[in-house]
């Protein structure tokens, strides 16, 4: 366990006493020093597991995940990360429509959280709407706390919003900081995060929007690119640009995969819906509009066909740092011949990769059990520090 | 743990025996201690809970949940209650033809209990029927343990059935004592259970049978107030007489709201289906006459708009006691204006008791603990006094 | 704990170092000290439970379910034994399609699993895809956790495959051996496996398969009694051949549920689906030829009424060996004029043996944790001696 005594010394160093008790929502939120303290913790809780050392914190108590959309690689990463810290997870598995505004939204989420020490929420599909339940869901059990109605304060982790996506992205930087030795080395790398071509239409913001909005901190040259008309949400943007100023580092837009591509040290295509045409998908559901649905889907997948160019080939690649750029996604891919006829990536490229995007995705869990222990352990420091101690074995046999 | 040693010492002097390994179904099968032992032992686990004492009892166990109704609150409230003691919860989700009759039932009984401590059932959907198969599954568990099927005797906790709400009543009751200071301060005191007019059809009578069936039993002179034609089962009627009689309270009908609203000191209004309409549902959904039953359910939401001025309001709350009637509800309610255009209640009603509201159901997950922590334990207070001098934390951050 | 002890000591004499690290798929997989090293383990676990000694290998960890088709009985013994070892169940519930081919599963494999301890499988609709899939999910765990991806590999249990059902054989198995007081008496005991008539269509053959693969290797005669155009898999035929060659036993087929029946010293009629047609179903739904399979099922319906004469009778139980055979079934059976018009059996030769089924099928929990725990576990026999010396109760009350 060097290593983990090794990050936890540089945990001492960094400042994220306001963690305590707070909801992880958006990155933008955090400071740097809190960003950082997840990606120590995270590497420390799975270097303590595969020595074998148990960071159950809890005897018993739940956690409740609410997915309004279906889930398979993020309920098991929440799942994963809960029974690790000893949480059981309970599904909320309500109708949309009961969940939905107001008086509901605080009587529901007091109702469910009389022994939840943590709520996981999912809710990525309309914008403008997933960000701001999770902050309704967020005040409804802080005040059942300060009421007395609910002994503990919840905390509550953003498993995917309209806005971000941050147990993903970072994931997705932990991964980054591990390949290149260390987060004081992305200075000056350039990280291309770009449209690609999929078959298939509608797919989330919140992954592009995540990436940007987080990996402009570090002082690294982020591109974003996409064809014209695949903007994302301007508000991220600013964030971007704001990280970028402020590290030493540029946030590009651009409307050319091969301008982004080229010498890039890790590219990131993926595809997206237009921020517009999800906003005007969000009007037509709030008004009951589903044909106007149908006929916004005929004309996304229609305007998706005309940039069936946008493929992470191994021309691309080839126009990489050295051939070498760290191909990044956050699975499932689109790969052309193997899960479709035309998609965001060759199946040569996936297939070079496999193995770095499989680790890439095997830090989730591990980020979310960190956000979690930083925001429910009063003094997360000597908490490890006690875990390594007691040394209770994770498996007896 | 002051408050836990002083209710350990209340304990001491009741007599709960017969409760180990037996279930618990309908209120008025127990006795008035073991009634009082479930509140002293959740109050207990609450407080043993709120000062970080792990109250886990079981180190591995299953405890099974079957719902043949949709259900959030009372799902997460057992779940809550089986992850305090420790036991695991395991969903039994068949089709209702599936666990039907005779055979089924013994056999699926057994099959899935070869290590369940606890069985949770909710089955109120039909008449006759939630109760009789609840002691259809006891009776089949009970053989398999004496036949050497089953290692151990799995309890029955009643969910809600056709005749009573037990975990409702019961948590409804320690609000009451909580909120008057002791169940020695309820005698003489008014409360009102009566229907309100709800937009929605067809609501279980188990909540109104379960308070008559309960609150007689103290003292309290108890008015169950509906339009006529929504009588309860009438056997549960039976039982309120009897209680009162025998315990210096009394129980009143009456058809008028206002009436039983003057001078109440507990007011519980909340809509509920007339229970010959119920039987009738009944009979009807076993001839498999669904056209049947959507004629009755227009008739019955007919009939419901007939008594729209049965809502609780502010001026009804003024008659009560000082005005300050303590107002309750098993949640969801239909609030005017909020969750329904005319509901049971004022909004501002409803508002103004949000906090006490949420409280009452706050209770539940204990109270559904200390039925399974009676029927499992053999000695709850040599196990109370065991749990807290070990002090096991339940979270150790 | 006398028996464990005794049962210890005969594990001791057994070689099974093989199934450290590796999956059950199919009982003629393992060797004959493998099949009864899980046999003792199980009958040990369920001493210990009885003993309520805690049998908790794991402080943390998930297990895997997924299940193709709709199950209770085997979900919850699953469930159980996950519990019984520490390991929290988490169900990957996927549409079919999600999870079909190559890519696909040797991804969604990997993003489940990391923090998996167990995968539990059950696929058993299409004949020559589950056992497939099952070895591709175990190949990709294998290979993630070669390549860093996992940090432990996940073993697998073959909870019922298109060939073989070894959790309910070796189920079975148990019971048979404690009903006759050892596998040493099972020798020249006769044992017919014999289809019997259901109105239902297409039940699975992996039962009858299992059953004549294992119980040929304890030089058993086993009889395989099924009419006509209603043969098994013909590789496990050959297996059932070779098993009673090597230990003195026999391997016979008939055509006459009479002549199976003749002075058997256990029976096993139960109904299954001709292999051909099996074949076949596969290949149209392969095909999306979905008149196709409504057509085979008329047929396979048709012939079924054919045979209604295949029943477990009262006259041919007289017949076998004393009268007093051991009636056996997986469950739930057919029974005529409970559960059906005409069934498997008749009413009062399944009522007669209920108790015995029950016992049988209470093994299964057992017999799945046996397999985790030979699995799991690098020297189980040290590690059953250290349970056994620690003593940590199940249930503290």
């Amino acid at each position: 366990m060097e290593k983990s005594k090794k990050l936890l010394s540089e945990l001492k160093g960094l400042d994220f006493k306001n963690m305590y008790n707070d909801d992880f929502l958006l990155t933008w939120e955090k400071t740097d020093d809190e960003i950082s303290a997840v990606h120590k913790v995270a590497d420390i809780l799975r270097d303590l597991r595969e020595n074998n050392v148990s960071t159950k914190l809890f005897d018993s108590g739940l956690a409740i995940s609410l997915f309004r959309d279906q889930s398979t690689r993020t309920r098991f990463s929440f799942a994963s990360a809960c029974n690790l810290l000893g949480l059981e997870v309970q599904d909320l598995d309500e109708g949309k429509s009961q969940i939905a505004h107001g008086e509901t939204v605080r009587e529901t989420a007091n109702m469910i959280s009389f022994m939840a020490d943590v709520i996981g929420i999912r809710d990525d599909m309309y914008i403008g709407k997933g960000n701001t339940y999770m902050k309704e869901v967020s005040k409804s059990v802080v005040e059942g706390h300060k009421d007395g109605v609910l002994e503990q304060r919840p905390t509550l982790v953003n498993l995917q919003c309209d806005i971000d996506h941050p147990t993903q992205s970072m994931s997705d930087m932990l991964h980054i900081i591990n390949e290149f030795g260390g987060v004081e080395n992305l200075k000056g790398k350039k990280i291309a995060m770009t449209w690609a071509y999929s078959p298939s239409y509608g797919k989330p913001l919140s992954v592009p929007q995540g990436i940007v909005g987080l990996m402009t901190r570090f002082g690294m040259d982020v591109v974003l690119a996409h064809p014209e008309g695949y903007e994302i949400m301007s508000d991220v943007e600013d964030v971007a640009e704001k990280n970028a100023a402020s590290t030493g580092g540029s946030f590009v837009k651009t409307n050319s995969m091969a301008e982004a591509f080229k010498d890039a040290d890790i590219v990131y295509p993926k595809s997206w819906a237009p921020f517009k045409a999800m906003e005007e998908r969000t009007e037509l559901y709030g008004n009951g509009d589903f044909d106007g649905i149908k006929a916004l889907e005929q004309e996304l997948l229609a305007q998706n066909a005309n940039h069936k160019d946008w493929e992470c080939t191994e021309e691309l690649m080839a126009s990489t740092k050295d051939g070498k750029a760290l191909y990044m996604h956050c699975l499932p891919a689109d790969i052309t011949g193997v899960s479709c006829e035309e998609g965001e990536v060759e199946a040569s490229v996936f297939d070079r990769y496999r193995v770095p995007l499989y680790k890439e995705a095997s830090y989730k869990p591990y980020i979310i059990a960190a956000m979690m222990f930083l925001s429910k352990t009063k003094d997360p420091v000597a908490m490890i520090e006690k875990l390594m101690a007691k040394g209770t074995e994770r498996f007896q046999g």
